[in-house]
Formats: structure tokens, sequence, C-alpha cells
């Protein structure tokens, strides 16, 4: 001790300044590693809960107020279940004195409503909240031997390796509560427990033991759960001889494996179906249609009140256009599927990249309930390295007008029942999470998880607004160990509004650093992450590879997709059909995706094309190195294990984002035989250096 | 052909001005691999020479002039030999009608520096030129096996690989020639033809006839042979039971070998020895001196007139600093060497680092021959990778000043014979020359060789000199493949200004992103290529490891070489030894060589330490991107091949030298607990990543 305090001493006299500040910024922020998301414990006040009912979901609504009120020491609370016409699904009534709503699940949204507004310091004024869909999935990739597809934050939270598949640990059931809770806390009210490249092992009776125990935990946070299946089941799980839709043992079969499924979890929400989709089966393996297979799997599910989710993710290798196969496919079936069927069209129509026009599909179905498949994980979006606010990306394209009723038909209206009478309302992301503390890799990463669940449940939100609620819950200094010179509205100023700046800026930053001006599907390899405009190894599909999409040539670069093209454009309503047609009309952010344009093409600002795209990749590059140094200075507003890691994963991007510049500024050139501008950066790296460089390496070097 | 007609008819109405313009780029400028160096063949013009004596080496004069004669039509040139006391040793005295020297060397280094004058456009006065060195000596580290330690341009050009390593071809002997032009085109008279780590097996018969024929080819040139050897070979070769240089059969034994490589070769220049350095045999071995090792070989070599150059790069892992130890050790034994022994000393005190100062044996000793041992080759200094011009580096040390005989005694003084009268002068460099065509690996480090070969001949010549006869000579465009739209003037104004800025300003550009403000030897490994001030493998002897060096702690960094630290400033001649001690008036670029100082001094610009060096690393960074600016505006000035071959080796040096910068701020901000200042970029790599780089790797991806 002696000795401590002699060292002490030594540095209090030698370097006195230098150790003070070190002691207040040790003070200044606690640990944490993430895994509160948004829902970290502060100080509370005593508060009175009046409820007449008893039940797990009013329970935990109860549970919730009393560990999280903020409000007025001592105040009474009152949850009312009553139905009232303005209050609609799980809709919820909010007042200074409480809360009511038609179902307990509604009670606990507005808790959980009540609770964020406390915290991030807005009114509580009489408001009715109602969802936006009926139906606000997560989809989860995950596979039963633990991995996830497109998974970049550790294993499934749901599946393990090795022989213990099947156990369930306490710890899991931990888990899985607070997993339950997270989504309740944002309205997510559904879980689709395994990939969509589904096994059929999923169906047999040990699994389906282990997903009713799921169900059990999830149940009182009112997460129903949702299985993909094979569509192949019938044949490799029940020795049928065929799996055809039509086929009376098939149709039987599925209507007992429904059944059993019910005898185990009541309140099953129904399937996910990927049929007849990159080499999955379906039913034209048979001769049948989608609507087919649907249709069978939907009367399976009625007597149960229950959904099948069939996706329109199709395209092969035969067509010339890829853009244009969702919609070919499907638009003729308009009108023949069952009520109970919904039809899961990605936000694009090709997969998920940077930025596409919404798929025309979302404007022409009218007789079918359709619904938005968004991806949350970032498999093009630069994974769980990368800092993107996907919000928004899903605000462009719910705000999207397809003009299907006249202007103003947003994507957003055509799959929320304000336009079409669809009975049933749904809107699906395909989840972020793993095992990693964190759950989502990146911390960032996890803004997005809460994004989509406010949209699902909201879709007139703004990505501004959903930002700053979520910087404020996840970031908001604790009132006991703020820096002392510091105070809320410094906090504000030097935390809360530059980081909400670098959100809302991140995904039009990503597009610029890896495929600006309707660029698209220019990845290497199979991992979708660093750039690869020249991937195209010899006999690979090529709709599986870039120059397929980009079509660079000494003339020019981008597909097109006009009237004299592939006529993609005419799957859109007027006036988008000619307005995307004409080279002049069409959209700069949506240029290179409808037109094959020549690279002296004169942009709106006067630039020839080819500057134009070697500005927008140095501009990304100069934004992350911006994030970067906006991130550096909010250092004393946060602790210090989420600065470190965000600060590290930001570093990787100004190195990604250096790669994807370099990469496609040098082999577009070779196309393009112009001059890269003198007045920005120019490459770093050799053409041939990239295309040697392993991003799987690359990866594993950061962890 | 008509299909061909039809595709270029189609591509001029397509586009019609792109065409134009890569046809008339491809007229603009012929490939070049830079194999010709400087001496770069041009349109010439008839010329008589008139020379009353026939010789080997006269005819190559004759023929240069021939070959090169950019004067007068016609004219009369008279090559005279005559003494003259104005001219020494092979100079030569130049004038409007022809050269005078003493010998028949200094013609043909006449012809050259004539021919030099009109390409470069200088006037031809009546200048006499003599050399500052009588020995310019290029010591090239070959390995009998053909690979080159520390050479970075491919395999020796004397030595081959395998079984034949003995044999000699034409295309050996051609290049050979090529070579001993080139250095006779500069100045330089000697080459060693083997690594100072030298196998016993050069003294060989079968190797000796090798050298012979090397010598042979040499000859003509003017250039002398010279071997390193290996102190044990008596015992290893000739089966004696020491190599104690008293002994007599030692001695006896060395004096039989010279005799046999006289009788091979008649103008054999002499011996170099590493003896008792990093674990090659020496003297001490038997308890004998350097004095008595060097004066035993000296006495044998005496006969014919020729020298031993012994090197002083002595250092012990039991001593506190190594930059101590070729002083201590080799001060004492001043005047105890015999007259042809020249000691030679490396430029500063640990090894060819980026900066150090001059070694204090250079003040230090005055009764014995010593000289400069440069190192040409990039080692230290970014390899074949990094554009770096040394001759601002020798330039700085050749004119620093040691003060030995008060003020003006310049390094240059006291090696040139101008201050001590030692018998003999001597410069060396260790070339940077191998089998790539183009010699050196990078464009520019022909420079290096050039620098060197200019600065032995002139050491009062100035970089800027230098650089900008090497840029006329090496990139002036020919008459006949100009671009149409440019003029000489444009070329200088385009070219040779900005590229001659970038090579004067390289070398402080590389200290500023590797080891500025006297930081040295923090490289990874082995290879010293890039950044490892955190390289400390366990049981590695301290003097090889970074923090040896840097000496960082949370109070401070750099090595305490004070009177009350290793109190190496004691070797220096005052004023310098006060200067050096004091932190108040130790030159900045030299602070953390001499001093261990706390982060927050204040330097004079105000800023405090800490944040000097993050400013020095960041600029360095900028520099480079600045250098790759500059170079990817000269394109329309050079031809294609140099111009993308120097592009890429530039991409390379942005990346490195982000590299460096990120690895050693985060590594030292460990100790500095700093902030990085906000307003300079941040690093973008993790320090943990930066320790797992495999440097050789990320080297070998770019061949």
């Amino acid at each position: 001790m002696l000795i401590l305090l002699k060292e002490i001493h030594k540095h209090l006299s030698r370097n006195y300044l230098v150790t003070l500040a070190l002691f207040f910024t040790a003070l200044a922020a606690k640990a944490e590693n993430g895994h509160e998301l948004w829902l970290r414990k502060h100080n509370v006040n005593p508060v009175n809960v009046v409820c007449s009912k008893n039940s797990a979901t009013l329970n935990i609504a109860r549970q919730e107020l009393q560990q999280g009120w903020q409000g007025k020491t001592g105040a009474t609370i009152v949850l009312t279940i009553r139905s009232d016409e303005s209050i609609w699904s799980d809709g919820y009534k909010l007042g200074a004195s409480g809360i009511q709503a038609n179902t307990e699940l509604g009670i606990l949204y507005g808790v959980y409503e009540l609770l964020r507004r406390q915290q991030i310091g807005q009114p509580i004024n009489d408001d009715v909240s109602n969802p936006s869909y009926e139906y606000r999935i997560l989809d989860h990739w995950d596979n039963l031997n633990g991995t996830i597809e497109r998974g970049y934050a550790g294993n499934s939270i749901f599946w393990c390796n090795g022989k213990d598949s099947l156990a369930v640990t306490e710890k899991d059931e931990l888990l899985w509560r607070e997993y339950a809770r997270a989504n309740a806390s944002v309205g997510i009210n559904g879980s689709v427990l395994n990939n969509v490249n589904a096994s059929p092992k999923m169906l047999t009776g040990e699994y389906l033991k282990k997903v009713k125990t799921i169900a059990d935990v999830l149940r009182p946070y009112g997460i129903k759960i949702y299985l993909s299946v094979n569509f192949s089941s019938p044949v490799i799980l029940g020795g049928l001889k065929t799996s055809d839709p039509l086929d009376t043992e098939v149709i039987t079969w599925w209507k007992t494996k429904v059944k059993e499924i019910y005898s185990l979890i009541p309140n099953f929400g129904g399937f996910l179906v990927k049929a007849n989709s990159e080499g999955q089966p379906g039913p034209q393996d048979f001769g049948r249609t989608h609507a087919d297979g649907a249709n069978m799997m939907a009367d399976a599910l009625k007597p149960y009140g229950s959904i099948v989710m069939w996706r329109a993710f199709v395209y092969s290798p035969r067509e010339r256009d890829r853009a244009r196969q969702a919609y070919a496919e499907f638009l003729p079936l308009d009108g023949q599927f069952h009520e109970n069927v919904i039809i899961q069209i990605k936000n694009g129509p090709i997969d998920f990249q940077p930025r596409e026009p919404f798929s025309p599909l979302f404007g022409a179905m009218k007789k079918t309930s359709v619904m938005a498949e968004l991806q949350i994980t970032q498999e093009y979006l630069g994974q769980s390295n990368q800092l993107v606010f996907l919000s928004t990306m899903w605000e462009e394209f719910l705000q999207s007008d397809t003009y299907k009723e006249g202007a103003g038909s947003t994507v957003a209206r055509c799959t929320d029942g304000s336009i079409f009478p669809q009975k049933y309302t749904a809107i699906a992301g395909v989840a972020n999470i793993g095992l990693d503390t964190n759950w989502c890799g990146h911390h960032f990463a996890q803004a997005n998880w809460y994004a989509f669940g406010r949209s699902a449940w909201n879709n007139r939100l703004t990505s501004e607004n959903i930002a700053d609620e979520w910087i404020r819950l996840t970031f908001s200094p604790h009132q006991t160990d703020q820096p002392m010179s510091s105070n809320i509205s410094d906090w504000q100023r030097l935390f809360l509004f530059p980081v909400k700046q670098m959100m809302l800026q991140s995904r039009e930053v990503t597009v610029n650093y890896m495929m600006p001006l309707g660029l698209h599907h220019i990845f290497a390899g199979d991992h979708h992450y660093g750039p690869g405009p020249w991937y195209a190894p010899k006999g690979l599909r090529p709709d599986w590879t870039p120059p397929y999409y980009h079509q660079a040539d000494t003339n020019g670069i981008g597909f097109d997709r006009t009237r004299t093209g592939s006529n993609a454009v005419s799957q859109y309503n007027e006036p988008l059909r000619s307005q995307f047609n004409e080279l002049e009309t069409c959209p700069e952010i949506y240029l290179l995706w409808f037109h094959h344009v020549p690279w002296n093409y004169k942009m709106k600002n006067g630039r020839i094309l080819w500057d134009e795209i070697c500005y927008h990749y140095d501009t990304g590059v100069q934004q992350v190195r911006q994030f970067q140094k906006i991130w550096n200075q909010v250092q004393p507003y946060i602790d210090e294990q989420r600065f470190t890691e965000v600060q590290s994963k930001l570093r990787r991007q100004c190195r990604d984002a250096q790669i994807w510049k370099d990469g496609c500024l040098l082999y577009f050139q070779k196309f393009s035989r112009r001059p890269i501008p003198l007045d920005i950066e120019h490459p770093v790296y050799d053409l041939n250096d990239l295309k040697k460089m392993d991003f799987s390496t690359i990866k594993t070097l950061e962890e």
C-alpha cells in the first residue's frame, strides 16, 4: 500500500494534470458491452400500477413499469383493457393517467411507448397508436446446425452446434426472453425461427418440441413463431412418393403436420416458403404454379387462422434480365391465391442492394396480399463491419410512389391496407441477430433492428425520428456517471446531433463508395462484401457475375432496361415507366439501373458520367473519413468499450471504402479510358492486387 | 481487313474524339523499360574525333562521342592525354574543342561529361573537373548463390543460381558491359563483387577465374574489382589450424592468395572486410585487434598498391548504447593502421536509418584513412517500393560539420583529404542493382545509383543539381516522339519542375511517415520494411528490437544519449557535444535520438511533443498523396510503361505510409495516453491487425 501511495504521489508530482485527466475519464463512463440494447437500466422512481387483471403479458407490463418508471414519484398508472373503435389490433391509447387497449399485448406496447417517451423526454398526450401492419416479423436465416446464412454476429441464438442441438439451457431461455422483450419493446410480433433455405428436419417431432419451448418463452411478449418449410417435406419426412401440392396424400400430410404443430404450439403463426428459387424445391417441379403450392399450404393452416408467406424471389439463368422475373412470374397469378397467402416480395427487383428502385410487384398485385421483405442483416451493405443506418433506405422504399391508384400510391400504402383491401397486412425483416454479446456485431447495427420494428409499427415514422429515439435510448449518459464538466445539452450538441447526422447520411455514403448512380451487384465472389466488378469465373451463371449487371464496355456502363433494352421499365406504372425510360428524366440515382449510358454523357451538374462516377466514389471515401472524425470527437460522451469497438469498425470502414473506390474506378477505367479527375485522391491500390485480395481473410484479420 | 475497316469506321463515327485521343496518346511516347538508365539513345550528329592513341578505353571514348554527339554537325573533338598540374587523378579539362586528361580514364570521364552537358543543355566552358575521392566504389552484397542481401531488384548480375554458377554467357558479358558503362558515365571506378558477409568460397580458384572474366569486361571502363573476404579463409580454405593474423602461416597464406589473385587480375583493387561484426569471424577471435587484422591483409596487398577497406560496423549486445560502439572500439586504434588500410564507416552511428546524425568517428580519427559507407539500396527506406531520392540525405551527411578542426570541418572535408592528409580517399555505396530489367526495381531508385556516382566524383554537388541532371537525362522527351501539343518548356514546367520537387522532398517525407524527430530503428522483424515499434520477441537481443531504440514509456519517448544518459554526445566535438546534450539546443530533427523527452514537452512551434509526432506522421501521409497527384499529372509527358510502373509504386507508398502512421501512432499512444489531434486524419488500421500483418506477404502481392 505504501508503495502504491508512493507511486501515486510520484505520478501526481510528475504529471499531475495527466493523472487527473485520466482519473476523470475513468469516472466519466462505465463500461457497456451493448447487450442491453436500447433498454438500458436507469435510476427509476416508485410508481403504482393499477390493473384489474393478471396474466403473463400483463405481469410483464406491470414489471416493466415498476422497473423503468422515470416519471413522477408515486404516480398511479391505470392499465385498462376495453374495446375502443379508435384502437385497432394491438394498438393502444396513451394518457397521463394510464394506458388503454383492446388486448393485453396492446397494454404491453403502450407501456414500452410510455417508458420510451419518459426516457427521451417526449410529452405524453392522449395519443392513439395503431400498427401499420398486423404481422411484423423477423425472418431468421438460422440453420439447424447453428450457423446463420448472411449472419455476421455469431451463431444462432436458437440452434446450437453439434449433438446437443436440441437441448435447452437456462441461459438459452434467458437469452430468448431478452430477445422477446427487445422485440416487444419495438412492436415486433413474430419470428421465423429458421432459414428460408429450409432443412426438412425442421418439421420433425424432436425439432418441433424445441420450437414449442421457444414459443413458450416468447408467447408472453406477444411473439408468434413461424417456420420456414421445405416443399419436399412430404417426400423426405413423410416417405410419400411425391410432394405435388394437388396430390391428396400430400394435402393430407400437410394437414396432419399442421395439426401436430398446433397441438404443441397453439398460437403458431404459419409458414414461410422459398419455392422454386435458387435450387429450392417447389410446385413447379410437378407442373404446378406458385398459387397451387401456396394455396395447398394455406388451406392446411386456415382452420387455425394462420398464414403462408410465399416468397416472390425467383429468377432463372435463362432470362435476359433478372430484374423482370418476379413480376413476370407472379403478376399473372394475381387473384389465384387464397386469402391467407401473403406474397413476400423483397424491396427491390434484384436482391437487397445498397440502392434499388422498388419492386414493380408492389404497384401491380391488387387482388393478393403482398408484404415487403426487408433485410436487416447487412448482406450487401458492409455486413457487421460498416456503420450503415438502413432506415433511410427503407423510408425511401416505403415512400416510393407506385402510382397504382394515382399519385400517392406509395409502397407503404399499397402494403398496409390503405389502398387495397388485403385481409392480411405484414412486413418482414431478415434478422441481424446472433450470439455476439451486442447481438448484432456492430453497435450501430442494433439501430437497424430497432428501426425495422419501429417502421413496421408505424410506416410513417421518419428516419430522423427513429435515429433520434435510438441514440437517446442507447447512448444517453446515466445521471450518476456523467462527466463532471458536461450536462445534457452538451451531450445533445456534441453527441446526439453529430451522431444522428452520421447515421442519416450513412446509407448514401455507402452507396457512394460501393455503387453509385444505380450500379448494383458488383460484389466479388459470393461473400457479397468487397468489390468485384471484374468477377466472372468461367462457367458461372452470368446472372451471378457482376458484368451481367454493370455491362461496362468502351462505350459506356449500365443495364439497359428501357423499352429498347430488357423493357423492365414496362413493369412500372405511368408516369414512372416513361420517366425511367428516358435518359433525361430518369432520376440519376437510378441512372445505370435503367440505362446503358455513354461515358461522356453530360450529367445534370454538367460533369460527364465518368467524372461523376469518380467523384461519387471519392466522396464516399471522404465521407467515411468524416464519420471517423465525428466519432473520435464524441469520445468524452461515451463509455470506453462501445467507443473503442465502433472506432475500430469505422477504421475498417475507411479501409473498405478505399478498396471499393480503387477497385471500381481502376476496373471501370479500363473501359472508360478516361483519366480520373486530378482534383480528387487517386487510387492507392493496384487493380491486380485487389483482384487477388481475399476479403474473407481481411475479415478474419479483424477478429 | 474489311471487317477491321468497318470496326474502325464504327468507332470513328461513334466516338471519334476518344479514338483520336487514344491515337495520339499512343504516338506520344514510345514504351521504355528503364534498362537504358540515364543513357538513352538520341538522334545524334556526325562528329570527328581526333585521338593520337588507341586503347580499349580510348576506343570506348571515341565510340561514345560518335554515338552520342548532339553538338554541331561535323565538329572536331580532340582527345589529349597530357600531364597537367590542375588535373588530379582521373580528372579532366573540358573545352569547346576537346578534352584533356592525365589518363585514358580521365578522357573517358570527360567524354561522358561533355555528352551529358550537351544533352541537358549546359554550357561547355574551359572547366577542370577533379574527383573528390580517388576510390568511388559500389559494394555489392551479392551472395554466391545469386541472392542479394538487402537486394530489391532481382538476383545478382554477377552470380547465378544453381549448378551453372560459374558459367559465363554472352548475355552476362553484355550486361556487365552495360553495368560498367553506366558506372563509368558517373565516375564510379570500383566494384566489390560479393557480400560483406563473405563466403570463403569467394577465394577459391574456380570463383577467382570467374572474377577474372568479370574484371576483364569491366577494365576498359576503369572499374576495378574488389572482393569481400572471410577472415577465417586460411582455416576454411587453406586447411590451417588458425586464422590468427599474427601467425606466420596465416600471413603467408594471405600473401600467396593475393599473389594468385594478381596473376589473374593484374589491376585487382583490394579487399573489403567485415570482421567481428554480427557473427563474422575476425582478429578478436584470436585476441588481436582490428588493426592487427587489417594490417596483416594490408601488408599482403601493399606490393600491388592496393587497399583493405575495414568496416567499423561493430556492436555488441552487452553494451548499453549501440550508437557509441564503433567509436569506442576504433578511436583507440587511430594511428595503428597501416597506410593502405581505410576504415569504412557507415554514415550514421547505427545503421542506414532514414535519419541519423553523422557517425562521430568522422570527426575523430585523424591518423587513419576513413571512408564513408552509404547505402544506395533502400534497406530502411522503403526498399524498391518507395520513391526516396537519397541524395538529400547524403548531402546532409557530407555537409555535416564535425568541428574537428574548427567550423567548416564537414564530413566531406574530413574524408576527401582537405583536412587530414590521408593517403587514400574513398567512398562506398551499397549497390541497389539486380537483374530487374530496370536494374533497381523502382525507376526512381536509378537516381540513387546516379547520385552516388556523381557525389562520389564531386562531393560539393547539390542534390538539386543532381536531380535536375538525372531527370533531364532519364525522362526528357525524344525529339521525334514528342506529344504534338507540347514543347520543351512545357516539359520543364509540367514535368521537370514538379518531379524534381517531389524527389527533393521525398526523403524528408519518408522520415515524416516512418520515424520523425530522431526516432530510429522501429522496424518490424528483420525485413526492415514495415513498422514494428512493438516488435520484441522473447529472447531476442534487445539491440535488435525497436523498444531498445525508442524507449517509449508513459513519461515520454526517445533514447537518452546525453551526459546523464549513455553519454554518446561526448563522442562529438564541441560545440556539437553541448548542443546535442541540451534539450533546448538539440536540433529537433535529432531530438529523440539524443533525448528521452516528455510527451508534453513544448516544441519550438508551441505544440507538445505528442501532437508534433502526430502531425509529422500525418504530414508524411498527405505528402505521399501529393506525390501521387504530381505523378498522375505528368502522364502526358512520359511513356506508358514507366508512368504505370511508377504510378503503381506510388500507390503502394501511399498504403505503406498509412500503415506506418497508424502503427506508430496507435502504438505510441498507448504510452502517451493522449488523443490524436482532431484536425488530422485518424488511423484507419487497428493496432492488432497491424501487429499481425505480414509485410513480406504484402510485398509479394505487388509482384
